[in-house]
């Protein structure tokens, strides 16, 4: 972490000196160059920087999970990134509403044949 | 758009000459200047280059709307941005995938009452 013998691993990777107030390194160890490199590729060293300087220290984990997120959608899908997965999502939600609302029409129909059945008799 | 007498919102924004192969002005006309400072306050002007580049031309329209978007979602909601509206989407499919369980729960067993009434007479 930042002014230790180890520096971070955006300081590593962007071949910096790890200062003791190094705004990345409680989040990037050493030892997972790859979490960074991600957010470095698809942010940039310096947008990060402002992202995490906009939200209070205890949420910068978070912010930094989420981040990783993001980037890694990104990667792995270049042209929708997360709002794909979004996309899916939303698309997932309005099939089960529907089925939903098909089932509970079904279940209100039943219970209206039976209501009829019982007072005027089966035939 | 780029080459003619109005630079695109990205080549005014960054007060440069728009040059007829300008990458940005196809998707960021002169007069919404605003939607180019959201995606360039939050993945800055090399990351959108690198990122357009990277997905072919007839898709780099969709590619905008996404980082558009995403960018939105940041800026409003900076700890989680995208990933926060991911996350209450999982939540919400998980919910409806429950309540749907339920609902087929109920009729399978009005439905297999209904069935022991028919087969056994009402009381």
């Amino acid at each position: 972490m930042g002014g230790t013998s180890s520096p971070c691993a955006s300081c590593k990777l962007l071949r910096r000196r790890c200062s003791p107030d190094c705004i990345f390194a409680p989040y990037f160890p050493s030892n997972d160059l790859c979490k960074f490199a991600i957010v470095h590729k698809v942010f940039g060293c310096s947008n990060i920087t402002k992202i995490l300087k906009n939200v209070p220290v205890e949420q910068r984990g978070d912010a930094v999970r989420s981040l990783v997120y993001e980037a890694n959608a990104r990667i792995i899908n270049p042209v929708y990134g997360c709002v794909g997965i979004i996309s899916k999502l939303e698309t997932q939600v309005s099939e089960l509403q529907m089925q939903l609302a098909v089932v509970e029409e079904e279940i209100l129909s039943i219970k209206m044949q039976q209501e009829f059945i019982f007072t005027n008799g089966s035939t």
